[in-house]
């Protein structure tokens, strides 16, 4: 499968953040072209899909990227998913497995709004999937998830039936 | 003074994250007006001033939402000023003292572009007069600084002789 052009801008920085794994770096990317990377990130979901979410939800710190830019452009609401501490008012946190170690997510109370989660990369869906059930525990209506690169290659993570949708794959 | 329309959609919390702190929590504004807001950011610079500009970098992590959707508003690059151990190929750092401790900011290596620095609030302006120090420090030339919330007044701190320019202004 011939590779999104946008790839091309991505940097791989080998041994980070620890030796033996491969970095994608988004930093040149988003500098040389961020409007191309938020509309490609746009046509992952129809216009009819679009006209359906009320908010779009970014996972901390990454996400808040795309959701900010995609919010903007599709005048949407704008949610927070956050690390530990940073919130007021948390309705609930989730506690995910990592390779080393666990993290934690937390939120503010929702309203039923329909949501789309955004993140820059998935890998195992560790966080996209902690995320999407936690905003289902907070109160709203995960409608679709998405973000810029898929490490583990299509449909290999799957919540309540939805894939996430990704701009760039790589697989090993 | 006449507060800005948007502030009443703040929401303060008292006793975060600490007893004695009353914090301005954007997260009901940003879910109801998010558009409105990201305008009333754009508004602090003239069409001229957006003209010149080439990147706006956002400070972690809530300094990223701003950035980000002004970046797409105006067709601009998006750079990443962030916390310590998240980015590769970092070019300098910056250490700043806080009221108890201290904090440190990273980024990689500047062009010469023309930026924007974005966070939501500024307080004593440690963090964005470091933030403005790293920009120049790594290669950028700062052109200017905007936040959502200015906690301690107006022209408070200036870098450079530029102040920060706000949409909403709380005095004691």
């Amino acid at each position: 499968m011939a590779q999104h052009p946008l790839a091309q801008y991505l940097e791989a920085v080998p041994d980070f953040p620890k030796p033996g794994i491969v970095f994608s770096d988004i930093s040149p990317l988003l500098k040389s072209h961020f409007t191309e990377t938020i509309d490609a990130m746009s046509a992952l979901f129809t216009e009819a899909e679009w006209a359906e979410i009320d908010c779009l939800a970014g996972i901390e710190s990454r996400g808040f990227i795309f959701a900010a830019a995609l919010a903007y452009k599709y005048n949407k609401g704008f949610i927070k998913v956050r690390k530990p501490g940073k919130l007021p008012n948390v309705a609930a946190s989730i506690e995910y497995g990592l390779e080393y170690g666990s993290d934690k997510l937390e939120m503010q109370k929702g309203d039923g709004s329909k949501i789309v989660l955004l993140d820059d990369l998935i890998a195992t869906g560790g966080s996209m999937g902690a995320a999407a059930s936690l905003c289902e525990q907070v109160g709203y209506d995960v409608v679709g998830m998405a973000c810029l690169i898929d490490l583990a290659s299509l449909n290999s993570f799957t919540y309540n039936d939805m894939t996430v949708r990704s701009v760039i794959q790589f697989s090993d």
